[in-house]
């Protein structure tokens, strides 16, 4: 056989898949399955979404090619939403459309950063940014998280981490695996740095519309003066409309970055699948209502997370935030796989191993805590304080 | 403002927008505009592709994330649909499914070829495969298509083309942009070097539905041993179902390749959209005569293209296929770019420059002629005719 790209073919398999392999062995002796494995809503979409979804799907008017930078509708649609949330002045220009978070991550990648450049994160990382720049022969610098400090960045680790071949810092927050929250005066010198050096900030917000305490944790940066010189936006619809197999995301730059992303995406997929952008564009202001009482969902999910994991005395809280919770094991020297796979196992708890997100992290498990009620998340501190790696 | 990964800064815009500008501006004076500009059909989904897009739109089962390879049905139907077409046996596992065919050429790109690897294709060639390999930093080669041969790749060409460092030949055949379909001999033997050289045969077959004398022009190609080992199918649902907006596409490989795309794709989307793969797995039985009888039609327009061309005598056929038509204008100096302009605003006629698919390609325009029907095109001939570039 010829020989595969050696970047791809080194890369681990895709991880969600083979964590999905230890559920199917548990038994069900500690009761139902606790799922918090995917970053995937735990409620249903609403029913209005469905109906639109069905509706422009069975349209003529959306099967042939569309805009490469997405319906015109769902840009403005996503530009007023946003100019609200941030107080900020944004326009369809402004916006890109793509099909999920995970596309406007390589397109934004791709726009500043070519094979032998390098991009700094912050440690733990979200799997899929490192392996999509590991793929691209894109190398990742990385600044390491304090877990005394909830693992919110360092701004001197990230200072120092921008080396001559950095063109870019990617960043999440709310984080994912963390679900730290990073303040928005932290974002804000963050920027600032990446300004002085002169380098791209890639700002990943998927999951901003969970924030515990709303819009007003949200940063100034898109009403800075000349933000569009540093900053890209992402985000994914997928969270907030339950919708991801529909494959929705957006990119927030300014006009010369949206240039260049439209030149990457009409290569990787010409438009993005047109039927959902005109459904959601219906829904941003439809359902506005709608998600602002999902985000007090998921608030009350947090704190019913904070209160079970007082049953469980021996786990620690690293950080929790608007989906995410990073929770330390108390099996020390224990690699976090071996952990994840007996929990999911044994005890009916499906969540993903530290490291996964860092070769760093064996001490810690990523709860994606907001699939599961508040009454499902209840269980979990006793489930943990009955586990035990026994016989392991 | 820094700076841009230059790989994507010197891409050229893409070039659908542009031309489409071009006939914003023409005034109507020959009678409606003749749109032979995207390969796109010019027939409307039968009505119920668009029920069943409708339906698995509006249901819950399709808004959860989805197996990255596509939906199990989809990748049964379409490997059930392909084992007959090429009399070979051909299985689920076979297949992946992408969000159209330009996403499938780029993660058979990358599968196989890195920044500093180099594919050959020949030219004239699809413009956004070039762009794709260039963005990446992967070098191509060309082996020239002799015009005096109906533009059929040249198999001496191609072998001294395959320089060390070329990972693969690309093909599109039926072609994109001239329209030769390529004997199953022709492909046999290019299959055989791609054997000998240790290199991958990528085989875009977007336009296959179209052949005109139907299946019987299809290569034996998957029915050989190991071809797992050699071979890579790409193909599009957008031309057969009339649903480019709904973007789906499908690479047709061995396992081991289908397991080093599944890694690309989980990093460039997860998964493809979801209902309108179960509606198109619903839909491939179901429109099977539907899908025949367009082909009938599209070879009537063949027939249409080759009739009225007769009324120009100083145009020349290049070649004609499946679905393009490459021509050849009388102008000889006149840059292909300024031809097609001046068609598109005086004449009314709407096609690419030959110039899009290669430097040495100013003689010709590419009519993608299959858009329009007998009648429109019927009237070509004359328009051509009338035609002339004086006062330029």
């Amino acid at each position: 056989m010829p020989r595969f790209n050696p970047l791809v073919e080194t890369l681990a398999a895709p991880p969600i898949p083979s964590v999905f392999a230890w559920a199917d062995a548990y038994d069900g002796r500690g009761g139902a399955m606790i799922d918090f494995s995917q970053a995937v809503p735990g409620y249903p979409p609403h029913p209005d979404m469905l109906r639109l979804l069905g509706e422009y799907a069975a349209s003529r008017a959306y099967t042939g090619y569309g805009p490469i930078e997405g319906e015109a509708v769902l840009r403005k649609a996503y530009a007023d939403h946003l100019s609200e949330s941030y107080g900020a002045a944004l326009a369809a220009g402004n916006v890109h459309i793509t099909a999920g978070c995970n596309q406007a991550f390589i397109c934004a990648a791709m726009a500043v950063a070519g094979a032998g450049d390098a991009v700094l994160m912050t440690d733990p990382y979200y799997f899929n940014q490192e392996t999509t720049l590991a793929m691209l022969g894109i190398k990742t610098r990385f600044a390491a998280c304090d877990p005394k400090n909830g693992f919110l960045p360092d701004l001197a680790a990230l200072a120092a981490g921008v080396t001559p071949d950095v063109r870019a810092i990617a960043l999440v927050s709310p984080n994912n695996p963390t679900g730290a929250v990073y303040p928005p005066d932290m974002l804000g010198a963050i920027y600032d740095l990446c300004v002085a050096r002169g380098i791209w900030l890639i700002l990943d917000e998927t999951y901003r519309d969970f924030l515990p305490a709303g819009a007003g944790q949200l940063h100034d940066l898109f009403g800075r003066k000349g933000w569009e010189d540093t900053l890209i936006g992402l985000y994914s619809f997928s969270k907030s409309f339950c919708i991801p197999g529909h494959r929705l995301g957006a990119i927030t730059a300014g006009n010369a970055v949206v240039t260049q992303v439209a030149k990457i995406m009409d290569n990787l997929q010409i438009c993005p699948p047109r039927s959902a952008q005109a459904a959601v564009a219906t829904a941003i202001p439809l359902l506005a209502e709608w998600r602002e009482e999902n985000r007090r969902e998921i608030a009350r999910r947090v704190e019913a997370l904070r209160a079970t994991m007082a049953a469980a005395p021996d786990w620690r809280v690293g950080a929790v935030g608007a989906y995410f919770a990073f929770i330390g094991h108390p099996f020390a020297g224990t690699p976090s796989a071996a952990v994840a796979e007996r929990l999911a196992k044994e005890a009916g708890i499906l969540c993903l191993p530290g490291s996964y997100f860092g070769p760093g992290q064996e001490g810690y498990l990523r709860f994606a805590f907001a699939n599961a009620d508040v009454e499902t998340i209840g269980k979990l501190g006793a489930r943990l304080a009955g586990f035990s790696m026994d016989g392991a």
